[in-house]
């Protein structure tokens, strides 16, 4: 553009954050926003030197910038590598020509590959504003992505990915899709597996809805934000490692959906099938376990709707190149007792030490789910898989395998538990009947999991189990009171989170 | 609640502007963050005094406000009616129940009566974030909403809104679905219909996705917001008015939900139905005319399309209790010369004034819609209304009602033109066989329009003419030369907005 002179601002830092959304401040009596006719929310093009961003405009009326200053949010500093002083241009930004296709989908039209690329493609160059961002994600939600859209969203959300190379052989890698509170099966699985001479590089999320992913719990216990380099020299020293894959933008348009996705507390199964897969084609994985937990309370309600998932992962993943194996599993209630980033580290710990008191339902699935990748492999033949697994953890094999990955992932230190608790107790004697897993989940959210760590539930109350009046049902931990009393407070306005019958 | 006292921040005037979303700034070492577990992206209560507003938090890492203050965007300062140094306390807001409603619907259930009307209190209370507002109006978009829901958020939006009562007696009403250029019919036919002696009490909106509402047009010829007492006694003295519904917050819901249409640019049927509807009905309205154009380029392509349209509007009115009329026209180009705020006032004016050269089609079809409405008010007989009206402007009492209204609502001042212009011209001899009204609103907008009163574009190539090579097709007029450039590039760049036949 042939007036780039006239559109420089000096960059003023202004030390505010607001998180993903790029956001600009310009003087309302600066020069370039009356010559080029910017208001409150127009999104302008920001470049320094070779790199350049899109922001959302706020005016600023106060002596907070000069008019021929502009300030930005201390992330989109970060994006544009810019400091004080630096100069900026200022540009319209042009029609966002993918955002037709938004509203193609929006009115009901099927999008191509093509299309899915184009979008894609716009919104990991950070093109898309909240509002638009919000829009993709509710269009492709509940039922609205056809398997062919799926296939599609998966190919240009791989597209975008960086990728890992692992040469030749088998890679295996496994997945939950979540809705079951604790469930925190894949630290052991991975250490019985790496164990068992197998390679597992397993990459991670944090909780999207839910008051932990493996991401967070594994963070408690060594450092899970290990670059590619980092993953590469401890899969090749120990065969499996246990990381955030966000670290490495194993999906940079998963980072950016699932955020969105985390704020509107949604998750539908076709953006779900592609950020599971996109993933796992991105981290070089070959051979995939896919366990889909079943309950009424779960994310999959019933056994129909699981058969459903089953088929669209099979046909996405065959088309992306990747060989995936569905485990239906059990998901009436929370698999072990934690609930949360650190409670749910204790469990894991406590399986692979064969403490005594080590929850036997995550040691059961644990073992189940490892056994079917050792079969998966081809290492091992069919119908042995379950008990070498769990010889491998009774031996102790799988601790030390764990131990030696956290070393080599930078050390291990135990989890350590939120300050405050607060126990919730029965108010009469009675069986455990159900357990409500999406009022527990919330609870422990609105104790602070996953963001504080230590926060969270730990649950007493599994299904059949018989309580005495003034039993402890759960107990919430949160770091500070604020936190412990909302928690506390939504816990007793609601009804029967778990439901005992005299 | 009862840390209250802990809770308590002093406010600093930042002067930041962020539009609609309400912004606090609090210090990262704030303590009631820190406390609270508050992070960027949370979403809080403030209140001040017996008001309450919902924020969403960006964090501060400067010294912009101290540990103990927190800054409120401008807007939010207003609507939380503070100042500099008052004290406010900030809360945890506590989940949106009916946020579980947009996420059903998401999910692709029909939602009912009390649904919506939980969902229009909440979002009329601001405490919906931007990316919920997204989810919502896009979870409701494309043929997404069945009739019962579009009457059940048609109710909702009249509850939430402030109501005219106009006494007994009819009140006409008229409003075109536009998607066409131009076709500024309005003031033509309140004047027209006012000077017959009936009551017209017009209200009308900005732009959502073109180029200029009625309200933007009205606004370059006289004052077009007034209150509620002042539109009164206009209506008293003149039999109508003209002017703009969000001024009167005639429905509050509806002018949020089509400041996110417009981010997004789309425009959904049963949304239009239940803005429209709903801000006839707490307008006073006893009897409505719909204008629906129909072409391939206009918002309604198909005659198909608006007699669907026309049942949806005909089952929502009747539920409503409103009586309404529907007229389908011909939406194949432009109605009238101009595309633009100002543009569209100089056509009206110029039908008015029964100047020689005023643009016929805009004539006949204001013309054509009085008629209807005067029928329609049962004080003329079924056949004579078009005459009648003809007669009206003809004789120049249109014109001087028109100017009556104006003085009545503030005095009447001439329109003025953009600065800048910039002509396109045919490149070949040839004959009009079609005009793209939504590349033709889309450059006028890039041009600046509505948001420059002057700014848009003067077409000069109706279907049918011939026009020589280098014949002027189109006149772009713009603010600021960037916005000219601006549109210029654009118009530059597409293929056959005025499609020439040899």
């Amino acid at each position: 553009m042939n007036h780039a002179q006239a559109n420089t601002l000096r960059i003023r830092s202004v030390g505010i954050g607001t998180y993903r959304e790029n956001i600009i401040f310009m003087h309302v009596e600066c020069p370039i926003c009356r010559a080029e006719g910017f208001s409150a929310l127009t999104r302008v093009v920001v470049h320094h030197r070779d790199r350049s961003i899109v922001a959302t405009l706020n005016v600023v009326y106060s002596g907070l910038i000069a008019h021929n200053e502009a300030g930005l949010s201390v992330e989109a500093m970060e994006r544009l590598a810019v400091k004080e002083g630096d100069e900026i241009t200022v540009f319209h930004l042009k029609p966002i020509s993918s955002l037709s296709k938004v509203r193609a989908k929006i009115y009901g039209r099927e999008l191509t590959d093509s299309d899915f690329g184009e979008i894609v493609q716009d919104l990991v160059a950070g093109h898309y504003s909240n509002i638009e961002l919000a829009a993709f994600v509710t269009a492709c939600s509940g039922d609205n992505l056809t398997v062919h859209e799926v296939i599609g969203l998966t190919r240009a959300m791989i597209s975008a990915s960086e990728k890992i190379a692992w040469g030749s052989g088998i890679m295996l890698d496994k997945h939950s899709v979540g809705g079951l509170p604790g469930n925190r099966t894949t630290p052991v699985i991975v250490s019985i597996v790496a164990a068992a001479g197998l390679n597992i590089p397993k990459t991670s999320s944090r909780a999207i809805t839910s008051p932990a992913g493996t991401a967070d719990t594994v963070a408690t216990m060594t450092q899970a934000s290990l670059s590619i380099e980092q993953i590469k020299r401890v899969v090749e020293k120990e065969n499996g490692c246990m990381v955030w894959g966000g670290a490495v933008k194993l999906s940079p348009a998963d980072d950016i959906l699932i955020s969105i996705e985390k704020s509107l507390d949604i998750d539908s199964a076709g953006q779900m099938v592609a950020s599971v897969l996109s993933k796992k084609a991105a981290a070089g994985s070959t051979h995939v376990l896919i366990d889909i937990p079943v309950g009424e309370t779960a994310k999959v309600r019933s056994q129909e709707e699981a058969l459903k998932l089953q088929y669209v992962f099979k046909a996405v993943a065959e088309e992306v190149g990747l060989h995936v194996e569905i485990a239906i599993t059990d998901g009436a209630q929370p698999v072990g007792r934690g609930i949360g980033p650190a409670l749910e580290a204790l469990d894991v710990l406590s399986v692979l030490r064969n403490e005594q008191g080590a929850p036997a339902d995550l040691r059961e699935k644990s073992i189940h789910l490892a056994g079917i990748l050792l079969e998966l492999s081809g290492k091992y033949s069919i119908g042995t898989g379950k008990d070498i697994a769990a010889g491998i953890l009774d031996s102790g094999k799988a601790l030390d395998k764990f131990m030696s990955i956290c070393r080599a992932q930078g050390g291990f230190t135990e989890p350590v538990l939120a300050r405050y608790n607060y126990e919730v107790r029965a108010n009469a004697d009675g069986t455990v009947r159900s357990v409500d897993n999406r009022k527990l989940a919330r609870i422990a959210k609105l104790a602070g999991a996953p963001r504080s760590p230590g926060a969270g539930i730990l649950f007493h109350s599994p299904l059949g189990k018989k309580i005495r009046k003034g039993g402890v049902l759960y107990t919430i931990y949160a770091d500070t009171t604020g936190e412990l009393e909302y928690a506390r407070t939504y816990a007793a306005s609601i009804n029967e989170v778990i439901l005992l019958q005299p």
